[in-house]
């Protein structure tokens, strides 16, 4: 059989997403979904679906979403466009934006599908330390700019480190960029009110930021794949009326997606949950002399001395072997950690057990 | 504020889709939906989908949808990929396949979408004009290689004409092309049984073959974006492991599609009743003096003299006006012409009643 692969394609490497096992009995504290289910809300409105309508093509451009959406973070509605997961989005940005073989930035390390998208889009990487305490080195937009860089994806709280950025150094990264600045805040919901963090002010300030959001972890929606990306006109319109396919949401996804975001009572009790486990998590780890970083998403990164439990990849596998799964990263500054979603009370206690009884304490 | 679009970008308009009216009482013949709701079973399974499963990731090959459809169609797993709409798969084909910049061929006139998919990838169109038959040339092939095609889309039965290319022809097609053959077969099943049309047969034949189905117009569920693709390994493995976003399927259109596909007894209930009205109509159209292509999609193409009712494009705006939509195209071949959805009896006989006052009998 012949290969008709592009080149780039033919080299590249697909992206490896966590595990997603269909065994329902697994605790799955790896891949940072929300461990509670959407809310009453939601399932009545799945429950009035009617089948007949399916046979319609639906809104192409999600606009009763977009409306609620554009309501709720005091924004219009053309800034904002819903996608098949924050994916999507991702993708769209650099098909709308970025030139084929251009760079695009991000830092070291980040969410591993961005160097996979820029694969596909025959781009290369250029990549900017964190500096060893997790943060955005003081010359990152600097760095960006010599290095050409058109588009520069920053996950805010970082993945996996769970470190916040202020929006402070947001802004000034904006201000400096010669390109576009996407703030993947997928994330966003688990950060402790108390920190006072929103960046949807830098859409007033700035032409050049698109910040992603997501259904997935804050929302419980992960199966629904639905994000969504806001932004000035001029990033937002190209991809709503251009780029995106014709029909990219469907029309029950449209429904349960509007649904989901009218119900903050119920998705904040849910965020509300995950940040005192979060709490005990930590204090837990601490406790059995783990070092866990300070995180503000829903999830982990806990350092796995080779002397505790034979090291973090020996660790999650003993998990594993006990039917939890956290995820391993074999990578620099990242082998010697295991990132661990922050799950219910039992879930987290259970890992809990498993992990006292493999350090022998 | 700043344009950051690419230049191919900026230069290009989006796809304009057919109105997609909110207003229920609009009798909707414009973009070749089923007329028929989706079956019971399928409303079975939408009523069994627990929320609190959404809260997981899906499966990110829509594995079990895929194995249904390897069964039906007597292929293996590996050679299905399960699409957002055949909107994705058309994507993924140039994103996977076609060098940026490289041409791809289409038969003028044609489906209206590819030139945008194309104008996306930076990719120019090379059109070969169909006969005055409305059938391929009998180089078509010969053409596209002169050309320096990679990649050609062929829409079978062909739209907006509804006329269908026999398997024979496009095995003669595939054979002789330096590239890849798409075989868009959106409208397949509305193809009279006795035509004996299938091409899957090519594709144990050639390693260039890719056709492309939908769930939109046969199985009625325009509104659930799910399509999937068929082809040999070389040309399947690349989309679903490299290309395709990481969960392009999500988890309730993969139980629904699953379901649809079961069902094949109600799915073919519809496209005879479909078949009947398609004769009914072009008996009716001819009644009136009026000329529609001998068609095996769900929707007749007919041609309207300037003398009959003002032409196609006032026609269509008089329909309009009574609340029935239908597609008119504004390009040569086709302003002259109306492209008419096949609609339940009593949506077709509303708009003949229209008609016959429009022309005066």
């Amino acid at each position: 059989m012949r290969s008709f692969e592009r080149k780039n394609i033919k080299a590249m490497v697909g992206y490896t997403s966590g595990e997603q096992p269909e065994d329902e009995s697994v605790i799955k504290l790896n891949t940072n979904e929300n461990p509670y289910p959407p809310p009453q809300s939601v399932a009545d409105v799945l429950a009035q679906i009617d089948v007949a309508s399916l046979r319609r093509y639906p809104s192409p451009t999600a606009r009763q979403f977009r409306e609620v959406a554009a309501e709720l973070h005091h924004v219009k509605l053309e800034n904002i466009i819903a996608t098949n997961g924050g994916d999507e989005l991702l993708r769209l940005l650099l098909t709308t934006f970025v030139e084929v073989g251009a760079p695009i930035g991000i830092a070291d390390p980040s969410y591993s599908l961005y160097p996979v998208l820029a694969a596909i889009h025959d781009s290369p990487v250029r990549r900017v330390p964190l500096t060893s305490d997790w943060e955005l080195a003081d010359d990152f937009a600097k760095q960006m700019n010599a290095f050409g860089v058109k588009m520069t994806f920053v996950v805010n709280p970082h993945a996996p480190s769970g470190k916040l950025i202020p929006v402070k150094q947001l802004a000034e990264i904006a201000q400096e960029l010669d390109g576009i600045l996407v703030v993947d805040e997928a994330y966003v919901d688990f950060i402790d009110p108390d920190q006072h963090y929103s960046a949807i002010e830098l859409l007033n300030r700035f032409d050049n930021v698109v910040i992603l959001r997501t259904l997935s972890k804050g929302y419980s929606l992960a199966g629904l794949r639905f994000g969504y990306g806001m932004g000035s006109i001029n990033l937002i319109e190209p991809m709503l009326g251009k780029t995106k396919d014709s029909y990219n949401m469907d029309a029950i996804s449209q429904q349960l997606g509007m649904a989901a975001l009218q119900d903050q009572v119920a998705a904040k009790l849910t965020w509300q949950a995950v940040r005192d486990e979060r709490s005990r998590m930590a204090q837990e780890f601490n406790k059995l002399g783990l070092v866990s970083l300070p995180s503000q998403a829903n999830f982990l990164l806990v350092e796995i001395p080779h002397e505790c439990a034979g090291g973090a990849e020996v660790l999650y596998q003993t998990f594993k072997n006990e039917k939890i799964l956290v995820r391993f990263f074999n990578e620099e500054r990242l082998k010697n950690k295991l990132r661990i979603t922050v799950g219910t009370p039992q879930e987290n206690s259970a890992l809990l057990r498993v992990l006292k009884i493999a350090i022998n304490k």
